[in-house]
């Protein structure tokens, strides 16, 4: 059980000073008398506290507001190019290394495709990644922030299992950390997209959301009252495992009948693909192994009935996945994220009615599922705003 | 988003205040000295606040611990009859009260079975209650406790929805709270269940766990690192609806294949009974309708088949949805509660097999999975600990 301790001096000092800094970014632009009232500190220490982040760099004066009878109010911001964070997303088929600013912009990117690297070779391209990437920085580097799929452990920094990349009980913080002197957060990919959702996604926040990545794989992030929550493992959302009905196929964990072999891109890129095959009137067609979401959805929309079946089949696994997920945590803001995203309508009309009947209707029927931005940076943003989070306080997440 | 607001001195106060409490109920016999190490405090402070639980009468002095050196040092306690609690069981089937002590003890107990009461006269019941506990209290009473099925809105005292009483948007708290003067917590049974096994339950205790208890319906309770977790609507942990594989069967909430058509008492003793009449050489008998979790157990283990076949797809059903579960939260330990421990360790044996192959293996693997304390007062229990923890802050939980 978790050692509870006094709450000192200090800590209410650290607390109040990134209460300032947070108050700031979330209503930027704003003022130190209005910094004041929002946060009921006292307007001394309001201006001890900004005097150190503009010190710092981190705050800017922007200027002068409104009068309200006496002299127009100076107002403030986080500067967000004070610093930038170097946020990479180790994916199954491609590594993205990113300059991330602290509103959550790519500043640069760089992407790197490979084949199956040895998990030497995948740590040495993710040193090269961060290498080159520290080079072309134009501000101050604030951390490095990594997002990868697998089982991960975000307080050590160490990568459990990642099953593409063969690593295992990996210690890629403190490799990182070594090597180039920084400070390192990582996080399961869709840990890393749900934190990017919440911080930067939609405008109209919630306390509360799960996004749902499916890609390769199927993952959850979940942000509980506006914390990031990863479980006794960091391996909360590890949903693509859970059994989906009446099915026996294969998966790559070793089991049978995983929700990934029904709900995945991958699968039913497959199962598309194995459709088109059998059935010559189909309109998908496959010649080159190459089908993708997009061309599925547009087979779809122009009445394909075979497009039609596997679109709705993978929607419904995975509405019966997030039905249980709602019940278990009662969060009613669904975000789906990922390159799944690329069947569309159609894909998210299956997985929102499946959620209906599988789950208690009054709940059900007040839960929001959306498309996320479809961003191919959303994991290395994510990662970075993981690492700002935990050294700014910009979010309340961990 | 929650408006995060200063620390201020009082709440600094009002914050220690609760952790020495806590601390001296955590660890009596406990010196001050102890006290002071434990939670950072200065002994000044320490020795301020103990003597304001002195005056209460919440602490008390129970002679002296070894010296280690010097003199001896004077040892405190909380007074476990310093206050009671009463605790309410809204069940299904009946109706139980409580004066529970500060350690979970039941000190005294009313049972009253009912017939489907009106949603009035459900009320009417309940202040009879109170009222009966109240006069026979032997201490200060320190609050009402109300645990009660369906969907409970614990911060308004409300209960949405509970559908074998008849109740809609009913205030039960503030009606309790203008009745009797006094506060009350109110919870669904199965997060007070969860509040009681964690706070008395269990020797070794986990920073999170989830309660599962299977009665007339299925429902979870969350503790998630040290707090009762409820969720946006207070609905956290309601997977009594969640579908069950290959099920068709109708449900009380009007969907069809519900976990609960298949894995709450209700539907598994229903299903022995048909079996029992359709198969004579089973050794279960259901003369007068009144099997029980305990003879089903009984005859599987005297080898009977039917028997077994019952327990086995119930537990089965359990399990699939314990994986969804674990594999959205990542919590590691689970313990069953309610009428259905009664189908005993076989019960168990078939959650936990069906747990390991419907979740990553790695995960199942690690996830404890035992049967609770079968006390019929779990949820009298619970919901008075809930009270205790607002009004005393005794444990972590909101």
């Amino acid at each position: 059980v978790r050692q509870l301790t006094k709450a000192t001096h200090q800590q209410t000092r650290a607390y109040n000073q990134q209460l300032v800094l947070k108050t700031i970014y979330d209503h930027a632009p704003t003022s130190r008398a209005d910094v004041a009232r929002m946060t009921g500190l006292t307007r001394t220490s309001v201006s001890q506290l900004v005097d150190e982040s503009l010190a710092a760099g981190l705050v800017e004066e922007v200027g002068r507001g409104r009068s309200s009878g006496g002299k127009a109010p100076i107002l403030l911001r986080v500067d967000p190019d004070a610093r930038e964070i170097i946020g990479l997303d180790v994916g199954e088929r491609t590594f993205v290394g990113a300059l991330v600013d602290l509103r959550g912009h790519v500043k640069q990117r760089l992407e790197l495709p490979f084949t199956r690297p040895s998990a030497e070779e995948a740590v040495e391209l993710i040193h090269r990644l961060v290498t080159h990437l520290r080079r072309s920085a134009e501000r101050p580097i604030l951390g490095i922030g990594v997002g990868t799929p697998g089982l991960v452990d975000t307080r050590s920094g160490t990568v459990h299992w990642a099953v593409n990349l063969d690593w295992q009980e990996l210690p890629l913080g403190p490799l990182l950390e070594k090597r180039h002197g920084l400070p390192v957060s990582i996080a399961n990919d869709s840990h890393a997209a749900a934190l990017a959702e919440f911080m930067f996604g939609s405008p109209r926040k919630a306390d509360s959301m799960v996004v749902i990545k499916v890609g390769q794989g199927v993952g959850a992030g979940i942000v509980l009252e506006g914390r990031l929550y990863q479980g006794d493992g960091s391996a909360a959302g590890e949903i693509g495992h859970v059994g989906a009905a009446d099915r026996t196929l294969p998966c790559r964990c070793g089991s049978v009948g995983c929700l990934e072999t029904v709900a995945s891109v991958r699968a039913m890129l497959e199962r598309a693909a194995g459709l088109a095959r059998s059935e010559p009137a189909s309109l998908l067609h496959d010649p080159a192994g190459a089908l993708s979401p997009a061309a599925v959805a547009d087979a779809a929309d122009r009445g394909d009935e075979t497009a039609r079946a596997v679109i709705d089949e993978g929607g419904r696994a995975l509405g019966a996945a997030i039905a249980g997920v709602m019940s278990a945590l009662d969060v009613r803001r669904f975000v789906l994220v990922g390159t799944a995203v690329g069947f569309g309508e159609r894909w998210l009309a299956a997985v929102r009615a499946e959620l209906t009947c599988r789950a208690l209707r009054r709940l059900a029927a007040t839960t929001d599922v959306q498309l996320g931005r479809s961003s191919q940076d959303i994991v290395a943003v994510g990662a970075s705003a993981l690492l700002m989070t935990r050294e700014l306080g910009l979010s309340l997440a961990r």
